[in-house]
């Protein structure tokens, strides 16, 4: 072994060189309010449905899985046919390993050299490193102060950078909103390629805030993404999900590893798409949660962003007291994370237990004389 | 639903346009024997440990996995160096959602856009796919015509075309042989870039077939890739994984999906590597029937190129007669694969039962009088 080696000797891309890994830290901290997790472990009554599930896949291990994971889709377009009053076809569904991975596979598709991708920073971070990892091209589209897409804006930018795939994360991450109808339709009206819409965070909406979805059967280059990360509370089994127009999945088809998914996630997620109610149970609870942290730290005089997703964005603070405030946090046994959002923090949701915590440890950390400072112009990078 | 719009209509990568998906047929048939499966499903032991282990899992899926599978890379490292004798640590393995993701993550970092990759055609089939799902150009490197490298050839190709990825297949898929050490020791000394050792079947070598984990200590560029879908009977799990210098594991943490791999793939891997003597229990029994293919259709007067895997490339037929005799199988109820090479087709080796019905097929449907034709030139595309 030559462990003389380091990454800079290695002919790596050129244009990876002196990055960082994606890493929101992996820390043993009594609440953990940083990746946006369900914070409700699965009852076991999904559990033994999973385990049984799992169960009957294992003798024939030995086999390669359902290439197209026709049933898994077959359960994902009812789940969303169900939720959504609209129907959606299995030939309209595409699921893979999280919703990065069908997001590497639509940039891979319709992106790649020569192209670009366009998404109103800030939005999801892995965005902009897919791109990277594809070699698609980006450009950083702008947002209001308040973090709200401007229309008129959006539309500038794509009929200026036309990109081949934009970006619109709603309800958005790390910022918490959902896009506003008018101008997500201006969007896609405007854009000459891909709209891909990040609906990651969809089931925690308030109520009143439309899906994507609506606009499928108008638009053949809209695609919508999910994953069962976040309502499902099923982050650990990686599943992530799109649907589209049939055509936008056999493009796919042509960028897909063979096999992507494996029997026992194509099984896990059935049994847990047959219990959706029982999941989905927790949603309510949380976004209780997520309005009891946007008012309480609404009360305490910091700025806080609108709220449809199961995180809340506060702060408003200068750059040096976001830093100290995310560590006084961590010292207090409270992980929340910092996106790189100067003067910003985005907490997770979770359980009463866990609000409680949080919002004691911001009281008792926060240092005196910290007022809201909500007119500051926003810088996004 | 806009249910008139075709892929034609999508705009698609002007380099993906036309394509076929990937797609060996997944068909219902008794005997399956064309995609180099292991026929043997997991014995009770080892289900029972996978079903135990993935079921300790279920309760926490609502929290991401470990994103870098330390665990797992640490049971894969402890395999590699038991089976190998050489020191192999977890900070030189990396592991993703089968072989075909690791390559990919390969290419991501080390190809790309501007780059090309070269490997000896025929080859994995993959190897050029997945350059082309990354922008990462490709050559093709000859081989003789019964398979072999030429190392001088090979050498020669690296030096004019300078590709910044060699992929060397070996046990080479589809036509069964292991390179030669002398042959791979000259291309690992002349590729100015990474040079990839795809072992996908190396427990199937011969006796005295060595493996390139044993120049990982000279050249901190080379890269030996695995899979457990073969020799571990685990195809339906998804689990390959690399052996490389740790600065490759570095390298590929700037390209790969946050939390790839799921928490219940880690614990289903990590139960059948503890049970790795069971699983691989099967690996003499399959080389003893691929030898006996070896013989047999040798016997029967066909060209059988040296295997060191668990399958034979046979033919040396012309085209035609190649395809009608994968038809005439088929509907003799044996799948094998025409892996697009004219007058050639691939056969699994699997159990003796299999072995029989493949061997009873041929023999009743080879047409007559199609000798050998051994000294005929092999058109590799």
């Amino acid at each position: 072994m030559s462990d003389r080696i380091t990454l800079a000797d290695l002919p790596l891309r050129d244009d990876l060189r002196g990055r960082e890994p994606y890493g929101a830290p992996q820390l043993s901290v009594p609440v953990r309010l940083n990746t946006n997790e369900n914070s409700y472990p699965l009852p076991a009554e999904v559990t033994d449905a999973i385990a049984k599930a799992v169960g009957a896949e294992l003798h024939d291990l030995n086999r390669y899985p359902d290439r197209d994971a026709v049933a898994l889709r077959t359960d994902l377009a009812e789940y969303l046919t169900a939720r959504h009053g609209r129907r959606i076809t299995p030939a309209q569904v595409w699921a893979a390993n999280g919703s990065n991975e069908v997001l590497q596979q639509l940039l891979q598709a319709f992106g790649g050299p020569g192209r670009t991708a366009l998404g109103f920073t800030p939005a999801y971070s892995m965005h902009p490193l897919i791109a990277l990892g594809t070699g698609t091209g980006w450009v950083d589209g702008p947002r209001r102060a308040d973090f709200t897409i401007d229309g008129a804006a959006a539309v500038e930018v794509i009929r200026s950078e036309r990109p081949a795939v934009v970006f619109v994360c709603s309800p958005n991450n790390p910022t918490g909103t959902a896009v506003d109808p008018a101008t997500l339709a201006a969007i896609v009206a405007a854009a000459p390629g891909m709209v891909v819409v990040d609906e990651a965070y969809a089931e925690f909406a308030r109520p009143g805030t439309p899906t994507a979805l609506e606009l499928l059967a108008e638009f053949p280059r809209l695609v919508v993404t999910r994953t069962m990360s976040k309502a499902f509370a099923f982050a650990g089994a990686r599943v992530g999900y799109l649907a589209a127009d049939p055509a936008v999945v056999d493009a796919l088809q042509l960028v897909r590893l063979p096999y992507h998914l494996s029997a026992l996630t194509q099984a896990a997620a059935r049994a847990a798409l047959a219990h959706a109610d029982v999941l989905l149970g927790t949603v309510d609870a949380i976004k209780a949660q997520r309005d009891r942290i946007v008012a309480e730290v609404r009360a305490m005089g910091l700025t806080v962003a609108e709220s449809d997703a199961n995180f809340v964005l506060f702060g408003g603070f200068d750059a040096e007291t976001g830093r100290r405030l995310w560590r006084d946090l961590l010292d207090a046994g409270v992980l929340v994370r910092d996106v790189g959002l100067p003067g910003w923090l985005r907490v997770t949701a979770g359980t009463p237990e866990e609000t409680d915590a949080f919002l004691a440890a911001l009281r008792s950390t926060r240092p005196a004389g910290d007022g809201p400072d909500a007119s500051r112009p926003v810088t996004t990078d």
